[in-house]
């Protein structure tokens, strides 16, 4: 099986994809069974090793909501020294007050392009969400953080069903115009099919807000973010986000959230030349590990194919 | 959710896409235990309910070889008057006077574009397996038959790994000119991307092999059937073989073939505004019944998601 995928690039397509890696963060934040801190720092190490320039490390949130991440303070400063950006994900001033105690040079804010959302998860309309915000991403800024937007329900939502497109372009715009140097579209309940990320595409370059400052996060709960990220990269798109062995969408769980697999997406990316800077059979090889820690096979099908031939 | 997938097309695409049913064939040949032929038919027809127009309903090779689909003779005329096209898979002259005893309207050869998987699985050159199927072809258009021609390991091969795209073309150009209306290009193991898919559509509209006779049959291997799906559309490929539920693809087993699934697909085809003529919730629930015959999960991400919904 050497040789394979044969690379054969698409000139339409970017010739480098900074992958954004999820699986630390978003991946193990609905786990069960707590994690180890220093299996967390170990995944973390792997993951750097095994070329990811971006590991999205830890949150900030209060214990009380994500338990599996209370441990933020005793895992950022094992990472200290790795070669890479750690961005942590801070909801509000007391978790960006932590972040910068602890030294974190990139944060992320978790807004919601729809109001069932906005009220389900932060308990706020999305404006009132926006405003928490603000002072937040204003702080990060003159601490001379990278701020990172996330954006969830861009494509549906489990109560409001589809999501204009118009709605979504006015909350990415207002984070934008907060000042977040990166705004994630996330498909958080992996409805959205490939014509559709290209209409929001369009739509924000219209509304003034350049692909060079988005990413996508796409879940893959139908089976759509691979072409989903193929429409993506089509527009422009060069930052992808990605969860190291499809962590975070078990997928026997009600609660999948099946997030897009990184090996699944580097086999594409290397079939068609595309630079990530990963080496797949490391990062395979990490998430075998992984899923050993946890007691469960990857959902990944090309973690599994590679693993079978091992 | 209601209204989901949201429809937008993308008017780069095709229009209407005829999906070719593999899953009562290719689905079920590799089943380790017996299925009824009464459950078999009536998958078909409920296939055939769901609003698939052509369902590949069996094979006429020797029961030795594939001892699942033993039973063709029975299973054949339980679908008399069925209102779909009912393919099935010949391998040799005896398999096609079998199935013209039938009554069969349509017929397929599988042919290699390897050396190896031609020796593996017809113990002949590639070649001579071509001259084996000459007169098959011959013969079954002479009955007023369409013949649908296989090609499998288009993108790769366990044993040779990357297959060079001139090897494929030229043997897709020898079926083609042998009478084949449609040929159907097999990523056997799930190795292709959008470039590679792109490059072998291009080198064979310049070998003079119009688009409009390839279907392309990929597997989800490693998670790209659905990107490299899309590739195919925007190069106006029509017909996409897929099996419904993903049969044939059980995902834990070494020998996982790990089809397309046929809900995954309709779901992004939905999505685009591409016409099927598929209910999806009909499929669905044939696909859930199915795997409830077989008496484990549907591979298929969208059954999954939507089965946990109900």
């Amino acid at each position: 099986m050497t040789g394979l995928p044969m690379t054969v690039p698409d000139p339409a397509l970017p010739a480098r994809v900074r992958i954004h890696e999820v699986g630390p963060r978003d991946g193990l934040q609905n786990e069960k069974t707590a994690v180890p801190t220093a299996v967390k720092a170990e995944f973390i190490r792997r993951l750097a090793a095994a070329g990811l320039s971006t590991v999205e490390a830890t949150s900030f949130v209060h214990p009380k909501w994500v338990p599996q991440l209370a441990d933020a303070e005793e895992l950022f400063p094992l990472l200290h020294g790795l070669p890479v950006r750690l961005p942590v994900l801070v909801p509000n001033e007391r978790g960006l007050d932590r972040a910068l105690a602890l030294g974190a040079r990139e944060v992320a804010v978790f807004a919601s392009a729809t109001e069932s959302f906005a009220r389900a998860n932060l308990n706020r309309t999305v404006d009132e969400a926006l405003a928490m915000f603000e002072p937040v991403v204003i702080r990060a800024i003159e601490a001379g953080l990278k701020v990172r937007g996330y954006l969830s329900m861009c494509f549906g939502d489990p109560w409001e069903g589809a999501v204009p497109v118009g709605q979504v372009v006015r909350v990415t715009k207002a984070l934008a115009d907060m000042g977040c140097d990166e705004l994630s579209l996330g498909d958080t309940i992996g409805v959205a099919t490939p014509g559709h990320v290209q209409r929001l595409l369009t739509e924000l370059d219209g509304a003034g807000v350049p692909v060079s400052r988005l990413a996508v996060h796409f879940h893959d709960t139908y089976g759509q973010a691979l072409s989903n990220t193929l429409a993506a990269l089509r527009h422009g798109v060069t930052t992808v986000d990605a969860s190291a062995g499809g962590l975070g969408g078990c997928p026997y769980a009600k609660s999948a959230t099946g997030n897009l697999a990184t090996e699944d997406l580097v086999w594409m990316l290397d079939g068609l030349g595309i630079e990530t800077g990963v080496d797949l059979a490391a990062l395979t090889a990490t998430s075998v590990w992984m899923a050993e820690q946890l007691g469960r096979p990857s959902p990944s099908r090309t973690v599994r194919a590679l693993s079978h031939k091992e």
